[in-house]
């Protein structure tokens, strides 16, 4: 079992001479080696694509005979993959999925990090993550397209969609952090982060995801009135503490539009600078005296949380960011601290109640153009989404691409098979050099159970319920989907989530197009009618809408 | 939610005329049907079909909804079954399942009774058992038949298959113990059973299940010695307690061909009565000082393994049967109380290596001779598999069907889509009044992952390792099966087993034949597959000889 080799360097071949026997084989095969391009992978010679340890195949031999098994897969085989190695290939049917996946899955006592990682070092399994272990992980765009359909929603939800005019208070500008200033600024809105860390500031100023940094708050303050006032959104990062500064905004009696916070608060030792802290003394505490910090970050965290209640008690949007502060604040004595909502039922369910959620294709071809028709096309099938224009077209400008080209939208039921079919057809015309593939994260509608994220607050309390991911695997697998996995771990890790993932092939044929317009409809549906039983009013809306066939449905 | 209903009593329909379009649809709805028939169910009018609380709908708004669906089901849709109600219907295609069940599926973290029964109470899941919620339970001729197959392997391990002249000791005379003494005479082997109530003796007699009681152990030896002579095996059931008879046979220097164990001892409260106490004692003691009992029977249990050991020592093939009594004596002080294996890893892990379990089949025309045909057919297909043959003569003077005539035997990779073909064929001929449904148990060789039962010491440690049972699922739903379901919990309860389900119905035509061949092939191929993995030389011989496609097979 070789884990490491960072001798070899992976890279999805591009053009349209194929190695495999069809194109139905050669997109996993591709798909699976972009996912360790150097590019897009954190450490690919340790098989690493993202998140902590997720891997697209158990181990170098693992890789080597996936690789081998793909080339050789007939049209009417499939292979099975269990924790990213390769363990049968079966005789199926051609409107089967080509390749089949399951990748962590424990039975639930097990399911814990200690015996996982007793399995791992045997050499028994690997972690799958969500988009590392199925092939279509596609690098940072998924991070700043998701907070910018975060804060698109809010605008929604509070402002009529308009943001022109509008900021948002934040803090935090590390990895998931940085997204939000250029995030607010594509959805059309200001934005003041607060950021403790100097290096952190000028790295997201280099990069062009935060505009300008001011050099103390009055000046903060004035550039975002100005900003404001004349609807040119931009970002302001301000060097702080947000456990001061975000008080002495209350006093002061300003007023933001919304009020969130992605500082590393799940961490009370190494996410959190305890107010009044220099950072070098906070660098030195971690290692001597971790419980100090703790206690000190967490009184802090306090002071912050009583900060945004107070804010949200005036009447602002005001929402936890998945980053756990409010249990902070919770267990340092602040009663109310659960007042504000998470982001997932403030702002995603909606969307997932409409089976919106992160779409995303890539080009075979490995030519940047095959995706700016794929954009172009977007825009000409969907012309009413002023939103979805827009993040194309910033899009275009500052995300760059990462291994084989790619694109990230949020869109739901009824319009992701019209993009898949257009896709098909574009294919067929031969306005795109090669095929595309169409997947999306496991982080979807109808995909996943995650009581911590995104299954938190169901309104029938039916958060740890799997029976729903498993479905939507069974469904995929059924309606010919190209590969098909189930995830258990991911993003909130072991014990915590079961998921799937679903990637279909574009090959521009007939057969593509039938599988198509039933995959990309039922997969987004099965979200949809997920939340309909659930009792939204929104997904209940949306299944009637639709004419879904749910037979429980009062 | 009406959950208890006992005015309503279902029977699957008979015959020939069907009321869903098209035999795909007609053949669920009468296995949903026939599992809730009150010779079948255990509390049909509450849905509880078997194990405990395993249910075949949620309530019987949900039951009537699935009829109702099923009735409508197009050959070109998929209806989605979560937790016993009927969720979705999906246009998918032909050759894709018609029905896809997931049952009592949790997020590891909240995998526990409580969090489970809180759902079950709102009304947000049931519990699905394994063949209750997939609608393949077909009353207690599996029990017979597993223990028949368990004693056949252990004949073939340890006396050259063959067991005439051979005598099993066991204890145990109560709902699933009551078949070894049947079972062993099936076999071949005589038995003596020591049951310490008279009760379960007599309606063991009563039964046919055991053939005589014996006045003292003095007689029960003779009418041994007697048997095993001639070589007319007899089955004897002997008044006493366990943990006094096995010493004294011990220290008698009697030598039984095997020895095994069936009492209650996993439940030290209500299932082991104590040594030298009355039955009357012991039924008062249980309510009054509970933990006088358990001490009490835990060291009778004791004493009872240290005989099983002296057996085990003197080189007689001694195992447990599932029933945790290792685990007690372990507590009490019996440090190598594990030195004698589980059932599973002695005798039924050989047999899943070559992907055999419980197949079984059943007649939709409700007609006996259906069933009675087909045994024939499967003694001319395998003419030298002299248990089968065996079994069925025995089954059919024996056993009494229960609700839609049936029939389980143990066969594996090879044999079961030669099986299924052919009743296929006879469908089409016209030898059969109406189509057979072939499905199996979820205890099978590639469809659970149970550490604590069928899973257990598997040779690499994977015990735990789920993504098994999820890949047989998908593979399933790929190759065509009619039904497919995915489970959590089952016979050994939430959090300790994950496992999966296929039905496939021949209905004559010539798609069903090429789904038979693919499903019935591939199922058991992964039970193969799984083992070959593990490293068992059995599973990588018969790989081998059926020419699997295993890619990484050293
Ligand atoms: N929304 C989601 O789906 C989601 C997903 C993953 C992670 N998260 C959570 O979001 C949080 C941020 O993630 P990240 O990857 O950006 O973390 P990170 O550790 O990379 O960044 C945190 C930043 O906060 C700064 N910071 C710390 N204390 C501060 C203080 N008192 N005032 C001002 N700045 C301070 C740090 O200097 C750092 O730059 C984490 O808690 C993470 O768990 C949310
Ligand atoms: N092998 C498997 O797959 C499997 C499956 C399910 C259950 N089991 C286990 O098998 C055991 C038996 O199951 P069951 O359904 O027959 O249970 P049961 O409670 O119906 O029967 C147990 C019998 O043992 C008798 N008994 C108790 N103490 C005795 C003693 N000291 N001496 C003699 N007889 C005594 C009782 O009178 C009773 O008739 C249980 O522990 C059960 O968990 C095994």
């Amino acid at each position: 079992m070789t884990r490491i080799d960072n001798a070899r360097v992976i890279r999805a071949p591009r053009g349209s001479d194929i190695s495999a026997k069809s194109w139905l084989t050669e997109a996993p095969l591709r798909m699976l080696m972009n996912n360790l391009d150097p590019d897009v992978a954190e450490k690919p010679g340790e098989l690493v694509v993202y998140g902590g340890i997720g891997r697209a195949a158990r181990d170098w031999e693992s890789f080597d005979r996936i690789v081998a098994a793909l080339k050789k897969l007939e049209a009417d085989e499939t292979l099975l993959v269990q924790s990213g190695k390769p363990v049968g290939v079966f005789r199926t049917h051609p409107d089967a999925p080509r390749v089949l996946i399951a990748n962590s899955n424990l039975v639930p006592h097990w399911a814990t990090w200690d015996h996982f990682n007793e399995l791992d070092r045997k050499g028994l399994m690997m972690y799958g993550q969500m988009t590392a272990g199925s092939w279509i992980y596609i690098g940072s765009q998924g991070i700043v397209q998701g907070t910018y359909e975060t804060f698109v929603e809010m605008g929604r939800r509070h402002y009529g969609g308009d943001l022109s005019g509008r900021w948002i208070l934040t803090a935090g500008l590390g990895g998931m952090g940085g997204a939000q200033p250029l995030a607010a600024v594509m959805a059309g809105a200001s934005c003041l982060a607060i950021e403790c860390r100097p290096s952190s500031i000028e790295f997201r100023l280099r990069t062009g995801y935060v505009d300008v940094q001011a050099k103390d708050l009055d000046e903060a303050l004035a550039i975002i009135e100005e900003a404001t006032r004349t609807k040119k959104p931009v970002s302001v990062a301000l060097l702080g503490n947000a456990a001061e500064v975000l008080p002495e905004l209350v006093s002061r009696g300003v007023r933001p539009d919304c009020v969130t916070d992605q500082t590393s608060a799940h961490d009370p030792v190494n996410g959190y600078l305890p107010k009044g802290w220099t950072l070098a003394q906070w660098e030195e505490k971690r290692e001597a005296d971790p419980k100090v910090v703790t206690k000190a970050a967490k009184a802090s965290m306090a002071e912050h949380v009583r900060a945004m209640l107070a804010f949200h008690r005036m009447g602002v949007p005001t929402v936890d960011y998945g980053n756990n502060i409010r249990q902070m604040a919770l267990e340092e004595g602040v009663a109310d601290a659960f007042d504000f909502p998470g982001f997932v039922p403030a702002y995603i369910r909606p969307l997932f109640c409409r089976g919106i959620g992160p779409f995303r294709w890539a080009a075979l071809s490995g030519d940047p153009e095959d995706i700016y028709r794929t954009d172009a096309k977007v825009k000409e099938l969907l012309p009413d989404n002023k939103h979805l224009h827009n993040w194309l077209d910033m899009a275009e400008k500052r995300i760059k691409f990462q291994g084989l080209p790619a694109r990230i939208c949020w869109v739901g039921l009824g319009d992701r098979h019209r993009l898949g079919l257009a896709f098909n057809e574009m294919v067929a015309k031969g306005e795109l050099k090669a095929p595309i593939v169409i997947g999306r994260d496991h982080l979807d509608s109808g995909s996943v159970a995650s009581p911590n994220r995104e299954t938190e607050a169901m309104r029938d309390g039916s958060d740890a319920v799997s029976d729903w991911p498993l479905l939507n695997a069974l469904l995929n697998c059924a309606s010919g989907a190209t590969w098909v996995s189930l995830h258990h771990g991911g993003g909130v890790g072991m014990g915590f989530s079961q998921h799937s993932g679903m990637v279909i092939v574009c090959d521009g044929t007939p057969e593509a197009e039938r599988r198509i317009e039933r995959v990309l409809w039922n997969d987004p549906a099965t979200g949809v009618m997920r939340h309909a039983d659930a009792g939204y009013d929104i997904a209940i809306a949306c299944a009637r809408e639709h004419g879904l066939n749910l037979p429980s449905l009062p």
